[in-house]
């Protein structure tokens, strides 16, 4: 017998219910008692806003009004009727209230006051009932949903590409091993190195750093393609900025150039962020809020210049500034942070790697806006990027965002055989492992693009969470694979 | 100077463009030529269809009609005419053709004949751009993208559950080590065991094999959820349905039982079959009847009643045959298969674990359509399922599909907290590793379900490709890694 005959608590806001008899489910979040009335706010999930519950004492069990404590589980049904108060403008008249599961006041973790972020890390398996990660994780799931649309009206084919790889030879970081030999007694060859044969794939083989060079593959073939699945990076940095499995997109067009790469980036940039600002107002406007509070806690000089909504509204409206390395180079250089040596790595010559100190100049002091650097020195890009005519610098575009950083690293890669082999072997990355990769150079090629975008930084830009372990449910860092 | 000035060959068939000027670009699948006129059929892969390009030898220069050969990559420009021949109605007339990248005939692997689907497994990095392939990779696009648009429309929230966990209690089958220890060099304790302390998680880790648990403890805050990600298995199966690395959908839902988990199965089946349906149409009508002729390689007994589009349109139209286990099981032993002995392993007594010839018998034979079976013994089945009244079975489901077998398999969750606890222990599974998982079930617990689809078997089941590693762009099993 179906039991799930509930309307959801966005239903009930979003249309007039009143004098409806209805049954809704959900979690306590507090709970008002008088002699006279009990008012007990529940929350299903389906938004940030509780709704309203009024319990008589005459109508409802003292034992049942007892156990109705915060993080209990209920089924109510009752009347919808005007609502008495401020704040809502309909509630819900108790009937019957049914207690689906206890929350023990001793023991449940989750009474209603300000918990840090740190301690709901501790428990990441409860903290998606709050008011903040509930926020976090329903904007998570828009900007997902609006990623996989947006490529999908403009007729790009989603590739699930391999997490488990042989092909480490892109350079991206460090990796994890994937193995099935048992590590106290692994099978050794004849000159005691490991024998690999005998593991499940019969070579060595570690988890995905990216997708992009199958995604290359797919392109030659599919003409627009992306990916969106995990990443791994088995580095020990334990900052706010990076995780160990993080989710990335990364989009490679048959038939792109540089500037047809920064145009799509920007669009699809400016398109995610207008759909979270339409489809997820009352989370956002509970986050907007979270984050004024936070800003106050910040030393003056760090504070954003605009709240979170107006970053949101600002970076969807205005044009991106498109500008050189060389250029910015030269903004930097003269700067009067430079000058006054307030940089902690100065900006001296071209051909440095740009910091995120200066990254971040650039948009929140110089430009206000969202940048996207373009034709980096070959010397600090990776092998695949289109070489420009000028001979030191490739077709690379990062976008960098206020607060973030690089959101979007890309290029237009060399499609030209021979020029990018010489850059493989410049770089000593093995051309006969990747003979399948240098295939599409051999046969068929085409001037094509791609960008890469970490999700988890365009979630954190999106909710203002500033630690990027509050925007995926269990995050994975050094020491840390709990859940 | 943006590049991609082109019109995509989908389009260009969608609408009437008699007349116009435009710029073409894709791969040539064949050319015919003549001394009066060549005609070039290009692909850019925006649909299976090509787009036939004239090509008059006055007017394009003989050395750039010869490399104009099969795989060559093209930039035509030219002007849309009515077709003189049949199959199309407009064609291209080419004022200008350029190689963008040759394929040397020579060398190409893939010239126009037929390939066996072995041989193009080989070269994964291009088979994507065979009509198969194409279509296969195509439909798993609109198959995803209509997975995410039901979830979405029916307000579930799309969760990213880890992949690297420390949890390997499910017992769901074996799993693939992840470490950054030196596997030559391990470090160790001092009674000689590894010390996973020392590893990057200090602790053993490994590759999960279902988001589910962690999609339960999301759905307890969020209400409904979903998950979509790789899962692997590290079993050493060298069959046409098993692959280490896979996808698979998790929906969980808070405040379902048994029959709302069906349903909702049962629904979001038929939707995403619908879909492909609808937006595959070209794609669906070549795999059909690329279907219809492998069919008649097959011995007559194994041949399937019904071509590809009517199999799909059958399970989007009928209603899908709901029994218990207990009842399969009296069907199957008074089976003539069964009494005749034709069966490899003879259904004789209650309790047994079912095989796919009687999963397969059950759908094809008996029923004739698509089978939800319920309530299997306990001890057949996971510890998390809930405990039936009977004492014997539990709350599970599997969803039995022609051809395929088993395409969904899930279960009302135990969130009963003793119930839960006495099982784990019968069952050996260690509840203080699980105390987060426990944790839903000591705080607002509340009665739920979900369940696991093979996103794989969905992709077979609707191209109809018989061997699960052609409708992934690049398949991990045991010895295979490549690309």
């Amino acid at each position: 017998m179906a039991f799930n005959k509930r309307i959801k608590i966005k239903a009930l806001l979003e249309d007039d219910h009143l004098g409806q008899s209805v049954t809704v489910m959900g979690w306590v979040r507090t709970k008002r008692s008088n002699k006279n009335v009990s008012f007990i706010a529940i929350n299903d999930g389906s938004t940030i806003k509780n709704f309203q519950v009024v319990a008589d004492p005459n109508q409802i069990s003292e034992d049942i009004l007892k156990k109705a404590s915060t993080g209990a589980c209920l089924k109510v049904q009752g009347q919808i009727v005007a609502s008495q108060g401020s704040g809502q403008s309909s509630e819900l008249v108790a009937q019957n209230i049914e207690i689906l599961g206890e929350a023990d006041p001793d023991t449940y973790p989750l009474q209603p006051k300000k918990h840090s972020l740190e301690f709901l890390r501790e428990i990441a398996h409860l903290r998606i009932r709050t008011n903040t990660f509930g926020a976090v994780f329903r904007v998570r799931h828009a900007l997902a949903f609006a990623v996989h649309k947006y490529f999908n009206d403009k007729g790009f084919f989603y590739i699930h590409t391999p997490i488990i790889t042989a092909s480490d030879a892109e350079g991206a970081g460090e990796t994890f091993k994937v193995t099935t030999l048992d590590l106290k007694n692994p099978p050794k060859t004849e000159d005691g190195k490991i024998d690999f044969k005998a593991d499940f794939f019969e070579r060595e083989t570690n988890l995905t750093v990216s997708g992009q060079l199958e995604g290359e593959l797919a392109a030659m073939g599919l003409g627009e393609i992306y990916t969106f699945g995990p990443t791994f990076r088995a580095e020990n940095s334990n900052t706010a900025r990076h995780l160990a499995e993080f989710w990335m997109i990364e989009p490679e067009m048959a038939f792109y150039d540089a500037e047809d790469n920064q145009n799509l980036a920007e669009e699809f940039l400016k398109y995610v962020i207008s759909y979270a600002l339409e489809n997820c107002k009352d989370d956002l406007d509970f986050l907007d809020k979270r984050a004024a509070e936070e800003e106050v806690s910040k030393p003056a000089d760090q504070r954003n210049e605009l709240g979170l909504l107006d970053r949101l509204k600002f970076v969807a409206e205005n044009e991106f500034q498109r500008l050189t390395y060389t250029e910015a180079i030269e903004i930097l250089k003269n700067s009067n942070q430079n000058k006054k040596k307030k940089f902690q790595y100065l900006v001296e010559k071209w051909g440095v790697d740009l910091q995120s100190e200066h990254e971040r100049y650039l948009v929140e002091k110089h430009f206000k806006k969202p940048v996207i650097l373009t034709d980096y020195p070959k010397e600090i890009k990776a092998f695949y990027m289109r070489q420009n005519e000028d001979g030191k610098t490739v077709a690379a575009m990062d976008i960098l965002f206020p607060g973030i950083g690089e959101i979007v690293g890309g290029s237009q890669r060399e499609e030209r055989l021979e020029l990018l082999v010489n850059r493989m072997k410049e770089m000593h990355i093995p051309t006969e492992e990747m003979w399948w990769y240098l295939d599409t150079r051999r046969f068929g090629a085409t001037p094509h693009a791609g960008f890469g975008l970490g999700f988890e930084r365009l979630v954190q830009f999106v909710t203002g969470m500033g630690n990027i372990r509050d925007v995926i449910a269990f995050p994975r860092t050094p020491g840390h694979a709990e859940f």
